[in-house]
């Protein structure tokens, strides 16, 4: 089954807005809510995110790029009724602002955000973060929780965009798959918002570096050591880390042990450990 | 008690030649063995390198960050016998090749390094890694390894020099303290090697993503449940992994279960829970 592809030569083509400037394409004033587009770069991705919620609006590529990913029956059929335009890499260069050497792309709208209720639907085990605001550690926690059965990843206040086009390439498309969503902040702290998820049967799980925390071993499993059917896992930022505000609202407050001397874990390797345990714990 | 500073203006000075085009400087055919000095950048790493084994030739910095960073007397005792030399930020960007934001470095010779049985030497747990060839991840792992009570890393054939600026940088300095050393891979193949540390009582454990291979946590065990007394943590490069070889000199195939459909971890990270979870085996 053959896919129409259209060439595009020249780097001021209307169809090709959707790729412009892409260092700065986060801000699209036009756009609503003023977020920009969902980019996925490189087969992978764009496998995964022809297969995920969002519509997509286009694919883009240099022609051999394009021939080696749609060589696949089950790609070709996904991208049917999508248009697909091949590029030189010189134009392609003109278009994005730099090199992009990966040569395959796809553009595809943002959806409704999930609600927490939404998101938390059928969970076992979410991950709640707090003042966030590296994109690549945002990234590493969607692939970390998609690899470790992380069902869903919730955001409190300060965190930044995880449709960013960095997120969807370091999280390897995980982030257009596992349902995520923000706490409303409008009305109220978004702490309080923890009391959903206590509501809905979890246990909440602080991790923080404090010494006199409970080991993250033992903030796992209940008294008897059966693991709690529902863990909520709070990561706050790399440097600060959780307010005290959301530790209060969290059941118990667990530490990664840690040499004399040393420097905290990063972010996302220390959430990894967390995920790891949960799992484990669950064996 | 002060220290004496002076101020280079000329970008050809000659006393700045270690920090030349530094995004080149791992090659040096001038010195012993061809490599770079080791660089070391801000005040976290660079107070780090003054207390190592690692000879420091000089300090340089922008004028206000030097005088922050002496301002500790402890660091000042520590640099009396070195020159240090303040420089504006426009002549180091003409120095380094590119603007050093950070405006504080030290550069010291590098030392013979450590045999395999220095670098065991009271060691109770030891990484080994082979083919890993990225600076990044090699960097990670000495930080995570300080962290979580990793006593050495050896190296196999394939791995980046664990040296190289961007590993000391990742590292926060932690390849500066940690013991690390080469397997000989003269006159055998470097898997051999592994027989060393079987004779001087590790358990060898192959992280792998194979399905077949046991769960991390009952590889850091005996049969009876008790931990080893000393294990060795086998850890190959992202994608190929380890080589049947390497893994053949171990005594156990350990993995980290992944959710189907799902990327295995990033090695820093999968090396991390491995970390984690030998030293919760000591509680």
């Amino acid at each position: 089954m053959g896919v129409d592809i259209t060439h595009l030569s020249d780097p001021a083509d209307p169809r090709l807005d959707d790729y412009r400037d892409l260092n700065h394409s986060d801000n699209r004033p036009d756009l609503p809510g003023g977020k920009g587009l969902v980019i996925a770069e490189g087969p992978l991705v764009i496998g995964r995110l022809l297969k995920s919620r969002f519509p997509v609006r286009s694919l883009i590529g240099f022609p051999a790029k394009l021939e080696s990913f749609l060589s696949d029956p089950a790609v070709a059929e996904l991208v049917a009724d999508i248009p697909v335009y091949s590029i030189d890499r010189e134009v392609l260069a003109q278009v994005a602002g730099f090199d992009m050497h990966r040569g395959l792309l796809a553009a595809a709208d943002r959806v409704a955000e999930m609600t927490i209720a939404q998101a938390i639907e059928g969970a076992k085990t979410v991950a709640v973060l707090e003042g966030v605001g590296d994109h690549e550690n945002i990234g590493s926690m969607f692939r970390n929780a998609a690899g470790m059965g992380v069902d869903a990843i919730l955001f409190g206040n300060g965190c930044a965009d995880p449709l960013y086009r960095r997120v969807v390439r370091v999280s390897m498309g995980h982030v257009l798959r596992t349902p995520f969503a923000h706490f409303e902040g409008k009305y109220t702290t978004w702490q309080r918002g923890l009391a959903q998820l206590v509501d809905a049967g979890y246990h909440l799980v602080s991790l923080t570096p404090d010494e006199k925390a409970v080991h993250l071993a033992d903030a796992m499993v209940d008294e008897d050591g059966a693991p709690y059917e529902k863990v909520a896992l709070l990561v706050g930022a790399e440097g600060p880390g959780l307010t005290e505000h959301a530790m209060r609202a969290t059941h118990v407050r667990a530490r990664i042990p840690m040499a004399p001397g040393t420097d905290s874990l990063n972010l996302a390797t220390a959430a990894a450990i967390a995920f790891y345990e949960r799992d484990r714990s669950l064996r």
